[in-house]
């Protein structure tokens, strides 16, 4: 039996373009969604940290305000938000769940989001099929990099794992709760953290490689 | 006796505009100083959640080489690092912090970065001598929002204390550790969190009204 391949969601299996076009719309400049998603994943430790808890979507729509009022646009504006439920995976994500599973690989996502707006995601961007298990921080009440979740989804396959993550923070808190690890390192581009880097891919068809190489 | 004014240093007592500019002229957007700013409080929070700790100006500068590849700026320029020192305070901070001590309190930093680094930056703006203590998250290897520097702050204040800052998940970290708080509102606008908002004055001026009227 094959490895698990624990994947997240938002940035990894889906391209983020659209929420940041959505805000560029607004009249804010690109880099203005790099600044709300940090700031809204600074919010998720925060409330991690201090043992409390919101949904990440409550999250998302607090940072944005402070976001859009520190660019002097209009804070009561939303659609960025409404983009976050229509990105679209990136184009080489199916072929690469797909060859993972005929590996005989469990394919998982785990993510900050709920349940239901990853279900939802998936099932629009046609991964639905390819995608074993839906693991959320929501069931845990901790959101990565916490362990908590990685646990969880630990627990939920019942066999080693390796984490593929486009974010630094989150292979740092696989690694932690003791998962492989690969990073997909085309939106980070140079591994943030003055920590040991991970083994790194282009993109989810040279993740899978890796993943199949091991 | 009088109560605690605990302050936070980078973004409440000193502006972040020298830094903000330090980019600009590595050619960004204005907006790319949040997207590093919030990218080094979430790595601060996520070394915190791993129990690990890296010093705030490694993570700062880490989290500039990555933000400056994002930008395709050339990631090895490290003039905003440097402007993080040379940081003014806001203009009306020194009497807002000779008002309290005036009227008998305890006045306190409490800050991510080092203590050697907030030492030369309160001297070199002239607020050396109206701080009584200078407490840093590295004392105890853990970051704020982490409640043990703020219950490192008490405990070296030995008196109830109020925390003044800038930053939301700075004042959550503080109410959760038990200090009364005032949030300061003028680099977020709007409260940043889905949770009960603190306290608000626009200037250390009105927050020292505010401690001083309790």
């Amino acid at each position: 039996m094959a490895d698990a391949a624990v994947f997240d969601v938002i940035g990894t299996l889906f391209d983020r373009e659209p929420a940041r076009r959505s805000l560029v719309d607004l009249g804010a400049p690109p880099s203005a969604f790099e600044a709300w998603f940090q700031r809204l994943l600074h919010e998720a430790a925060t409330v991690t940290l201090l043992d409390s808890y919101r949904p990440f979507k409550e999250l998302a729509a607090s940072a944005l305000t402070t976001t859009l009022a520190q660019l002097g646009l209009d804070p009561s504006r939303t659609e960025p938000l409404d983009a976050l439920a229509e990105l679209d995976p990136y184009p080489e994500a199916a072929e690469a769940l797909a060859r993972l599973r005929d590996a005989g690989a469990a394919v998982v996502t785990l993510t900050n989001g709920s349940a239901d707006s990853t279900r939802q995601l998936l099932n629009r961007g046609g991964l639905g099929e390819l995608v074993d298990e839906i693991v959320s921080c929501d069931e845990v009440q901790r959101f990565k990099p916490h362990r908590a979740p990685y646990e969880l989804a630990l627990e939920r396959v019942g066999r080693p794992a390796t984490m593929i993550a486009a974010h630094g923070w989150d292979v740092l808190g696989a690694r932690a709760a003791g998962l492989a690890t690969i990073w997909v390192d085309r939106e980070e581009q140079q591994w943030p953290f003055p920590l040991e880097a991970p083994a790194r891919a282009a993109d989810l068809a040279a993740a899978a490689d890796l993943f199949l190489e091991r």
